[in-house]
């Protein structure tokens, strides 16, 4: 299929789902995708599959806290010139894109590139939601090198990274980053289709596109996780569990070492129930009277209650009337391997991972 | 002239002086680079004059504030692999070496990677002494690029930084020397030896060998300061002047953005005088009585009271013994383009340059 501006509310809504809270807000690179789209025309969206074994596949995210992200606008060129940095220190040219995560803004990066430089976007992610860190992609997980890492600023400001290994790498960029003003744009894990197919996470394009249409077109919560049910099953997710429906009572944000970290308190409408969420970029926990209700890398998503818009946490505030879902992670997280970089103990809480699906 | 292990003592002394307090304790770097040259030979120390036009220069230098320096060494090796790095993105070898700044240790890493990759070293420098910041060189100050820059960590991770203008780059690489546990070993400013003739500060690796062994021969401040004077003249100084002989009586000193900042308080011996210096890595200006009696550019010395070894500002501590010596800096600083970004108001002192051969 080629993907063009009337995708794009529908696909940035769906991003914005997976994001689990991160990723950045889909706003500005809805508005400057649909504005490349318009110019250079659609773009083609290709399965892992279809490409020759050969093709040369590069990841494109943006790496930073998102509240910055509020304040500091890109100026949409970013992707083209990670990638053509990348490009020249590799001396080779990529065939096609795909993103390092699909969640929030950095599902629609990828495509924006696309569209300026003409190559096709692959049907897939390096995450299958958003997460803070390098080495929690799929492809880090399975054993391609983050590195060489090119990071750009809005000025083409650059650096190429090389580092032994990808918590090194993210260490690193998570400098660079913050001395380019908190975000910066990256390029990296270049690999063939042949490994791409081995560790990407598949067909994330095209249920974000799904996941906002269900959005868009369900009555209310219910309709909305009955309907959606296909989808996430189609590319390997549980299905989305409601968790709580309430306000949100408290937020607390700061930014700490290049990310944003903090806790979201709500209280639901109709009972005593409360629930504290850990944030560090995405939502990465829920507590409810001190027992893990849900943990990475389980999707923990936040929606509008009435809308079922997502909210990203950059945007989550007081009083906000929301409802929280979870969503089990597809089976490529839930490996011996991934959970030990990407599972709670790797973000501090004591706790082993237990799946949505054996709880709810 | 050849560099052999019997200069090394004396270069590092007269280094640590140049330093003016920053470029970290040249220890390290003296064991380092006798070993080097045990090993492969002596380093040829060459003038630019002698180098073809055409001849690549590329400047070598560590990043990050001293303190870090005092438990996390090098393994020696970094400024080859800086080297090698920048020399890979620019698709050239260096015909020579050129030290980022003379002071401290950074004015033996040079001959250490000279040592290793039997390059010369040329006689001269992009500070003619320390200071804290990738601008701050006169290879910057007089229209060099400093990117591409390589930046690497003894671990063999590696950045390569390109920035719209020196004071990105450097705001770049102090965050990527924080990722790397607070230094890096940067290779930058690569030109031709045409280019670097107008931009280095010439015969510095001599001076500070002279200084270095004056310091060892001299028997007391005073016949330091006379002994001295013909070499700091030869090398466009100004002739070195004592301005206090007294105890150090207090020290602070934080690590902030990278750099050590700090004041350090003396007392005379003899006198009710007291001083304060101010410290940005480096010895930046003197006050006595809520006067500035020595500024930067010009150089600020801390050296042992008895055995007239300059004390590095990592090093500096409560109880010392010592003289602050004042050395007015070479034209090469006076010219407005260069007090604009190394005079004191570059740091944020609120106050013109006034040299010290106008005020002593």
């Amino acid at each position: 299929m080629r993907i063009g501006p009337q995708h794009l509310v529908d696909l940035a809504a769906g991003a914005a789902f997976l994001g689990t809270g991160g990723g950045g807000d889909p706003y500005i690179y809805r508005l400057a995708t649909a504005a490349a789209l318009h110019e250079h025309g659609d773009v083609e969206l290709v399965n892992l599959d279809d490409l020759p074994d050969s093709a040369v596949v590069m990841s494109i995210g943006g790496a930073g806290a998102p509240t910055i992200g509020r304040e500091k606008l890109p100026n949409g060129l970013e992707g083209q010139w990670a990638l053509r940095k990348l490009e020249a220190y590799l001396g080779k040219r990529a065939d096609a894109l795909i993103a390092a995560e699909i969640g929030g803004g950095n599902g629609l990066v990828p495509i924006l590139t696309a569209a300026h430089t003409r190559l096709p976007v692959v049907d897939g992610d390096g995450m299958g939601r958003a997460y803070p860190e390098t080495q929690m992609m799929t492809f880090s997980i399975y054993g391609v090198s983050a590195t060489p890492m090119s990071a750009v600023d809005e000025f083409g400001d650059g650096v190429v990274i090389t580092a032994r290994d990808s918590v090194t790498a993210e260490r690193i960029v998570r400098q660079v980053g913050l001395a380019m003003g908190g975000q910066c744009m990256c390029a990296d894990h270049a690999m063939d289709a042949e490994t791409a197919r081995r560790v990407a996470v598949k067909g994330t394009v095209t249920l974000a596109l799904e996941l906002g249409r269900q959005i868009r077109q369900s009555a209310d919560l219910a309709a909305f996780v009955a309907a959606s049910r296909s989808h996430l099953e189609a590319a390997g997710y549980g299905a989305a569990v409601p968790l709580l429906e309430g306000k949100v009572v408290d937020v607390s944000r700061d930014l700490v070492g290049g990310y944003d970290v903090g806790v979201v308190k709500l209280k639901s409408f109709t009972t005593a129930r409360t629930m504290q969420i850990m944030v560090r970029n995405e939502y990465l926990v829920a507590i409810e009277e001190g027992r893990y209700i849900a943990t990475v890398p389980d999707l923990i998503c936040i929606v509008d209650n009435d809308t079922l818009e997502p909210i990203t946490s950059e945007r989550i505030r007081y009083g906000q009337r929301v409802a929280v879902i979870g969503v089990g992670a597809p089976p490529t997280y839930r490996t011996p391997e991934a959970l030990a970089v990407t599972g709670p103990r790797a973000f501090g809480f004591d706790v082993d991972f237990t799946p949505l699906d054996n709880t709810n």
